[in-house]
Parts: structure tokens; sequence; C-alpha cells
């Protein structure tokens, strides 16, 4: 059978011809019940239920769905992003929906359904709070990114897993134009507020700002260090009061671990910072900065325990090689990475906060704000923290220095 | 036909049976003379010559010759070796051996022979001079690396040729334990001048050393920045009075730029530590921290360029993108690239230095001297440089900084 698009009606009759989902779903597929709730950027995604229960399938299109057949994109991101699903459940089984079925000719992906789940964005955006968050994220990141990396993966395994993800080339090639290269020019698809129009002006001249998110760019090229997800916004995330689940690994590649930490953290920043524009009553409600604070020293002391759990006399990820013989030397060698991994989600969460005021893809944190003038006033003082934690990152030693200054911008409002 | 080990009996026959070899070398096998010459740690390499002109074919052992069958290594660094002289061909023809031939089963390579070169090792050990040498290793350096980096690379064939090398592992990992781990510990395999027994011991509890050794192993492991040779070390350079020749790029892999640089920089500056011990009468010559400043500036100068260059409107690497829509920020980059170059290469040559003092494989600059006091005083001045170079880079800001204290030390001799 060749590549064909389904919609809600020839669904059902193409999952009752795979028998773990028909068992999932039960009855008949006439008794199913279809909804195509693609409301992302790229793909199909059709939620179906049956009498015994449900599932999720993700179907990609040879196109960008929120523009068109104008823009290609390859049916492989389906590919990777089933391996990439597999491969997070190795070691964050918790943390992301389980993979029941996949279909690499029909570029289609089943997952168990989510419910009673919804996308934390959205929830974010109505002022929604969920205890669990901070700690599920770091978890998320802590057990994907240390157990891909160099520290607990054998060398010639690890370069194995960066061979298979090599070819997912058009996904990357979207991050590198979208996050580093477009917003700091006149590039055709970028919008922005009316009002910002002063500082759109100023970035595309700012020398410091755009060699910086070009150093960004070539850490984004060139620095395999571990299995990213690729696309770790927050509506890459899944909530409910008592769990988190993170979907969408279709921009999986090897990458520099600072690039999800900093893209994760730039959104939990921007849902902060819309609050005086969603709700002027919330506005100094600390929540969402100590969710972002949580993420960051969750994710460092289960990273840092994970390295020092390692069994000294396993054969782990190079990088573990000298510092299993010497306490000393992996105490210094954790704050040393760590300090690393920090210095490049600060100069990426940049890179994110601009890239989703200026850019193609924008954010319903802001987008959210009905008041046109309200809106700009956040958006803007989002850019300037943008601007500053790309080019003065020596300026955020840790999270409360970023926290510092997202709340003083924020009470400025 | 299977692998099998060629002698010099065997492979005049074996020659003959390849036409193009066989034209080269005109006449008869009978007639050809063959020498056997590997003096190098890994392989077989015979120097073939017959009437019409001569060849050199080297084949891969399935071990460490150095060592024995005790330490296998796979021939398959035969095929990485061949790869990476046709890539390193494309970009800098004049500056390596033209291929002839090549075999994979049998893990042979065949080149021309280059004569009258010597290796540049030796040759510098004896004191001889070469008015271009660094030129031509400036050219090497800037051609190969940069014509294969993503300043000028499209990113899908970019990440095509770092697949391409990925499974040239057992290369990496010589240089991953003997370079970045075992100079710092009591590694089986480890030896050095008995009058260096407490600074050995002060290295292996130097924290901040091994610290910043193991941060350029991590370097090495994620950041396949260009194509590097890999061995770039004085040995691997042949020479006459007005060519030069790199050869031996069997450990060839997509890494970091200032990892080539780094370690050349490293060879030059020990032949230069050395001259007190070899020749006194030459100990202050400043001819080869000359060479050192020339290959860097050399590079430098010349990897700007071809940046430059690059033309406006073509399909180019992506990290030109934005830059070349904008000169004042290309400036910028070309400035903060080659800043981060450098900062590599500083490290990357301080482990070198050391791991050629007090690891497996020495070098004849030292190992020539025949008075053990002043061949011990020479590699300690040394060693002093190297841990300088590692663990105070921001001490080197340029190369002359280096000579400097590199000039410092041999003064003090």
């Amino acid at each position: 059978m060749s590549y064909t698009p389904l919609n809600e009606r020839s669904v059902a009759a193409f999952l009752a011809t795979v028998p773990v989902i028909a068992a999932r779903l039960g009855g008949s597929p006439e008794a199913w019940d279809v909804r195509e709730v693609g409301d992302g950027n790229l793909n199909l995604v059709f939620l179906v239920t049956g009498p015994a229960g449900g599932v999720a399938a993700k179907q990609a299109l040879p196109y960008v769905r929120l523009i068109g057949e104008s823009w290609p994109l390859p049916l492989s991101r389906a590919y990777y992003e089933r391996l990439a699903l597999a491969d997070e459940a190795v070691h964050a089984p918790d943390r992301v929906p389980a993979l029941l079925h996949h279909d690499d000719v029909m570029a289609l992906t089943v997952m168990d359904l989510l419910t009673p789940h919804r996308t934390l964005r959205g929830a974010l955006v109505e002022g929604e709070r969920y205890p669990l968050l901070a700690t599920h994220l770091a978890q998320f990141l802590a057990d994907t990114l240390f157990f891909t990396s160099d520290l607990a993966v054998p060398v010639v395994e690890k370069k194995a897993r960066i061979a298979a993800y090599l070819g997912n080339t058009a996904m990357c090639r979207i991050t590198e134009d979208l996050v580093f290269d477009e917003p700091f020019f006149d590039a055709p698809m970028n919008h922005h507020s009316p009002a910002l129009t002063d500082i759109v002006k100023a970035f595309r001249t700012d020398i410091p700002l755009r060699l910086a998110a070009q150093g960004m760019k070539a850490r984004f090229l060139a620095g395999p260090e571990a299995l990213l997800h690729g696309d770790l916004h927050t509506g890459s995330v899944m909530v409910t009061a008592d769990d988190t689940k993170v979907i969408d690994p279709e921009f999986a590649f090897y990458g520099p671990i600072g690039f999800d930490v900093g893209m994760l953290l730039a959104n939990l920043w921007m849902a902060y910072l819309a609050q005086p524009g969603q709700r002027p009553a919330d506005a100094a409600d600390p929540w969402l900065l100590d969710q972002a604070e949580g993420v960051w020293t969750g994710f460092a002391g289960r990273f840092a325990g994970h390295w020092r759990a390692l069994a000294p006399d396993a054969e782990h990820g190079a990088l573990h090689a000298l510092a299993k013989l010497d306490p000393g030397l992996r105490t210094a060698a954790i704050a040393e990475r760590l300090g690393a991994i920090w210095r490049d989600a600060v100069g990426f969460a940049g890179c994110e906060i601009i890239r989703r005021i200026l850019g193609l893809a924008h954010v319903a944190d802001f987008e959210s704000i009905a008041d046109e003038g309200a809106r700009a006033d956040c958006e803007r003082r989002a850019l300037r923290i943008g601007r500053a934690l790309l080019v003065n990152r020596a300026d955020f030693p840790d999270v409360e220095a970023v926290s510092a200054v997202v709340r003083l911008e924020a009470v400025a409002a």
C-alpha cells in the first residue's frame, strides 16, 4: 500500500486492520468515535475511541499544514518521531505516550490516547497550575538527555545513534531557519505587533545580537551531545493534575543538551511575561517563575545524581571513563558540565523568545492577549530579556538571575 | 580474494594485477624494487619503484604494529584513510599524495611515491629548515577545514559526510584514550623519563588540569565542525625544499577544527622546546616558533579569505546564510569564529604536549636527546607549558602569547 492521507472517515477502517489497535479500541469500527484535532502546524491528528479504549493516530502530511502544499516537508519525520518516542520511552517511560503501532509508509504513528490531558500552553494561558509540573519536566529532561549522552552511552553505540538521526535534516532545517536566522532579517513569513517596528529595526542592525544568535546556531549544527526532543515548548507538553507527558518529538536529533533545556525555560518565562496582558490581577504571581527555577534545579540535581550513580566498574560513556576513578574529578566535572549546559540554555532561550515574537511561529501566550497595546508591551519586555540572554549571557550565572530580571520587567508593567 | 598481509615478495605480484599501477611502474614486476619502510606504529608501507615511476602501497594490519596482535585494530581504517585522502584532494590537491588505487578487502591504499620527501619530524630533529613550510601547512589546514565545514557545505550534504565517517570509531577511540585520558592516570602503557616522577604524580591529582583535559575530550567527542585529518603531527608531514605533503589521514572524522590546528602547533612548539637538548647552539633559534606563528596566522588569514570569498548568491553552509547578507556581521562572525578555533587549539595543544611526554606514544624530538638529564629538562619545560595551555587558556589570547612563554622557558634553559 502506498501513502494516502487519512480522514475522519477512512481512519477507522485503516486502524481496524491493525489487530493490536482494534483490540485496544474494542467493538466494531463503525462504533468508533473519530475526531481530527490537529491544531498544530504540521500534521493530521485523529483521536479515536471505542468501547474498550482510545488511541491517538498522528499522520504526517507531505507539506507544512499551516502553510500548505507550497511548503513541502518529508514524511520521514514520522519515522524519526516514532524512533524518538521509542528511545525516550526507554529512559522516561512515564513521561511519554506509549507507542502502540507505526506504519512508515503511511507516515502514521499510533499512541495511547492521553485523557483527560490538555496542552500545557493552553492551560497556562488560562492560569491553570500543576503541582508536579516542574518535577515531571525536570525528570523528562534529565532522564532522556543524560542517558543518551557521552556520559552514559559507550562511544561506538553513541555514534550509531547519532547516525540513526542524522537524516532528519528537514526538521533541523526548520529550526535553523526559523529560530536562528529569520527573526533577524525581513524574512517573508515574519510578522509582529505593529508597535514593535522600532525594536525589529534595531535588532536587524544589532551585530552583537545577531552574532550571538549565529553562535547558538553553530552549537545547534555541530554539538551532538545527546538525543534532543528538538521542539520542547509548552505546546509539546500534555498535562493533568497528576501527570505530565511530552509529545511530538519529530524534530529529534543529536544536539546540544542546552537546546531542549533552554527552549523549555524560554516558554515558561514567556508564559510569565504574558501574565500582565492576560490576567492583570495575576501579573505578579510568581508560580511560573518558580516552575522555571524548579525545572532547572530539578534537572541539574537529577542529572548530577545520574552521573554519581553510574556504576564505577561498568562500561559507560567516554566522558565517564576518568571521572569514575576519582570522585574529586567527578564532582568538578559535574559542576563544569552543568555550567556549560546552563550557558547554552541561556543563549538558546534568548533565541526562542525572540523568534516567537518576531518570526513565523508565534505563541498563544502573547497572541491571546486581546488588547493590542498590552500585548505589544508584554512582547517588548520579553524581547528585551531575549536580547539580554543572548548578548549578556555572563550576567545570568544561574536561573535565579534570570528570574530577578524577568520579575523586574514584569513589575515595571 | 580475502585479506592477506603482503610482504616484500608478494607485493609486486599483487600490484602487477592492477593495470593503472603496473603502467605507472613500467617494466616487469620482477624488476621492481620493493622496500618495506613502515616505521609508524600501525601499518605496512611498501615503497615500490620500477623503470617508469614509483608508488607507495600502505596496508593496514588487523592489529597495532607497535604492540602486536594483542591490540587488535580494524582494517576499516584503510577505508577511512582513502576516503579522507580523496576528500582532502578535492580541497588541497597539492598538499596530499595522489590516490592511485585502493582495495578495501586488502585494506590497501596505493599512492604517489613521495620523493625525495622525508618526514618533517625527523628533518626538524636534525635542524633542517623549509622556507615554505608554514605557508603550505596553513594552506592544508584552511583549505581542508573551511571547505568541509558548515560555512561552505550545505547542511544536508554536511550531515551525510559526518555520517560517512562516523564508523571510524576505533581510531577516534585511540585518541580519546591516549590523548585525553591515559596521560593523567597510571595507564599500563604509559612511560616517562625517571626524573619526571614528581610532575607525573602532581598531574594525577591536579583536578583543574584533568578537568580541562576532559573538557577537551568532550569537544572531541561532540563537535563535528569539519573533516579533520585527526593525527596532524610532524610525523604525518613529508617535506622537500619546495613541497609539503600531509599523509596518513586514517584517524579522519568530523570533529572540532581546533583539534587539527592545535595538534600541529603543539608539535612545532615541542620541536622548539627540544632544541636546547638536541643542539644547544641552536637553543634560541626562533625559526620553529616563527613557523608556529606562521601556521596560525596563515591559517587564520586564509580561512577568513575563503569566508569573504563565498559567492553571496550561492548555496553555502548554514553558518553563512545570514552573514552573506551583511558584511558587518560577517566581519564580526569571522573574528568570533577564529577566536573560538584558537581557544580550542590551545587546549588541544596542551593535551598533545602532555601525552607525548607522559603517555604511550612519544616523539623523536625529545626521545632523540641522548643525555637523559637534558631530555628531562626539556620535557619538564614542555609539560609546564602544556599544563598552562590547558588550565590557563585565557592567558594565551593569541599565538604570540604562546611564543613569548615558550621562548621564556627555553631561555631559562
